[in-house]
């Protein structure tokens, strides 16, 4: 098995890596209905998050409880500095590394994990840095959705709805994408919400088709794929009208979903807010809360590997 | 054993349920005695708090903990749902039960444990939901309380005295109590703090006898139980003089016990305030500490019967 | 092995107990480097902290694990007693000691742990207990790091530099230090924040020989143990100028460090704040870091010879 050393960042996982990942998640499926395992009781993960969040941690924390092992947990962190004047991550990780044996760290600053990563004695996962940053595990639980749904990744179809300017998780998560062969990218979303020129460079560059929409009806009966992200209303300011607009033109609903292949997928990395009816939840093509199944499997994968 | 899906208000439980529930939780007392067992230690427990109740909270853990189990931990489960617009508590539910075994419920909403069972795939255990609502888990170690101590629950002659009017634990527990053979309950309390018709309807209903008492010192001599519940200053509003006679003629004190019987016990869901002397608390009739090594038996019962 | 009842405060820690302390940590490190034991896997540590302290929090609890323990934990113990009039200290503690096997207890009253210890039916390990309380593990880390870096305590020189005034570890650790032989104590500070007179008044009637400097010029090259203390801006009032002065004087940089003897030790309970030049951090006498480890150390004996 290849050995990890840190996960910091998506642009890390080449192809066979990816392939290695998925193939440890499957193994760790098959660990969690056998009731997990204890092969590591004497190893110790510490979640360090300078902001709360509940879901990645606990996804992480039950992934180290899957695999036998113990917790430390805080999610505030930034108490760490709290004296006037603050500790420095960089000491901040030194002092934690002596406490575990992996740690999870959540950001708000971009750049924190590898920062962390240049001093710590011990294994960074990066689960989140700031929010122009990475959020790396969450784009592989994303990968490996697809790949465990569909069985493969080459040649898909798949379109990303919503706000795709700021959402780190689209951005890495087309990065990804971006390494398989024939896949065809759709970004739907209002011109100033569309997905950064970084990202389309790089599509480029290498090759990858892609097109900017801003109807979803277009091609919502052709794609393998729709990843649907959260529209924040803040994000609109004072165009209140163009907002409800926004909402109406993408909501997912039974009607929407009518349209879809069978075989399609619906994705979303929550929390939902109203972008997809309620009432689309039982449909097989709804994978959500799959996803966050995926996720803690991926998870499991990645301690696996770094440990 | 009997298999409880979920826990969700006093009123599931019947009387084989309870006599059943209450040899699971004497048999804990000897897995207990023995230092706890490791046969859950593949099971996780989240315990999901949208207030903190550290009390509560750390009764659950610990009871989880001495069955060999594991815990994922928040008591800020309104983060989940901290994003405009909010997630709800269905989705939240969803999620989590893919990261855990049993699910511990603290609320602010009436009503919220129920809504969770009918999403969760894993069991939801209601550890209070909204000042109005249930918090089953505690009427059933109160109940194992008077059982445990008194050998029996038929027949007894139990005093509630205090605010009875907004209590949960009161209101529960009376419902309990209904359920047995003879009980005689006396409810003490200023007038505008009295047990609502709804319970007394209930009782009524199913002939048991009780009566409205506003002074405790009538029956000190003659009950068996003395149930004492919290006086909030806040609740008298600007009756400052009020507060303090209600305060003067409740409080428990040597003179008070002194005309106890010899066996009878007292009883408080603690946090107190000043309704017992601390000057009491040596007495073998004071049982409220002994209450909290009680929550912790009717806890791991409760966790062996749905898990 | 001496049992230990509580751990309340330095004065507790004669020199045989100091030395069995010492001899237990050592086999600790044993332990450690063999990823742990699960001798203690059916021990329960409770952490109950009135105010946020995540290093000492994380340091007790990764001792815990790593003997193989569990940790029920909060951070807001503050909240036991949030019901308006509170909950006293000791009512809190009898209710938690029916949760656990030991409570590690911070505290923002000095003398809470003491009183907490009456009480308790499980040991009490004091995390602290306000600022000029008690903070017994941090003086007992502090000690063994001298005599694990240097070999032997007696006969030493040891420089204590900064804010002597207020900080309660430099008041502990200068206790224990005048336990031993013929040990020599430089307090260097700005006259308004040296060493109180109580600590020089013990030392005096104990015949340890000490020194109140201003400069730390004049000792640099003598010393064996540098024992760097933060400086708080807060501290000076509104004057900046003496502030940056003293920061100034006392700042450990390469330079200063060229100056002192090749064995001597550079020691900082840490967070620092602009004490020390991170270019200090990779030379060897620098042992901040290291310091964090054999507080996990001393917190595994501690924890083992109060279990």
């Amino acid at each position: 098995m290849a050995k990890l050393q840190h996960v910091i960042e998506a642009q890390q996982f080449t192809l066979p890596l990816i392939h290695e990942l998925f193939q440890t998640a499957d193994q760790m499926e098959k660990i969690l209905e056998r009731g997990g395992t204890l092969d590591y009781q004497n190893k110790i993960m510490a979640s360090l998050f300078y902001a709360p969040s509940t879901r990645t941690r606990f996804s992480f924390e039950s992934a180290m409880y899957r695999l036998g092992g113990k917790v430390i947990s805080t999610e505030q962190a930034h108490l760490f500095s709290s004296v006037i004047g603050g500790e420095t991550l960089e000491d901040t990780i030194r002092v934690v590394s002596n406490f575990c044996d992996v740690i999870v760290l959540r950001h708000t600053e971009v750049g924190a994990a590898k920062r962390a990563s240049f001093v710590s004695s011990v294994p960074i996962i990066n689960a989140g840095d700031g929010k122009g940053g990475q959020h790396p595990t969450q784009a592989l639980l994303d990968l490996y959705t697809i790949y465990k749904e569909l069985g493969y990744i080459d040649g898909l179809k798949i379109a990303f709805v919503g706000d795709l300017e700021q959402g780190r998780t689209v951005r890495s998560l087309a990065y990804l994408l971006g390494k398989f062969e024939r896949v065809m990218l759709y970004f739907i979303a209002p011109d100033f919400l569309q997905i950064r020129e970084d990202i389309q460079d790089y599509l480029t560059r290498h090759n990858v088709w892609f097109t900017l929409e801003s109807e979803l009806n277009k091609i919502i009966s052709e794609v393998d794929v729709i990843y649907v992200t959260r529209i924040e209303r803040e994000r609109f300011g004072d165009k209140a009208d163009i907002y409800e607009e926004t909402v109406k033109n993408y909501f997912i609903d039974r009607e929407t979903i009518s349209k879809m292949k069978e075989k399609a997928i619906i994705m979303h990395p929550l929390p939902r807010l109203n972008e997809i009816s309620p009432d689309v939840d039982s449909d097989p093509r709804a994978v959500y809360f799959r996803q966050t199944k995926n996720g803690l499997l991926i998870r499991m994968a990645l301690l696996t590997m770094v440990l």
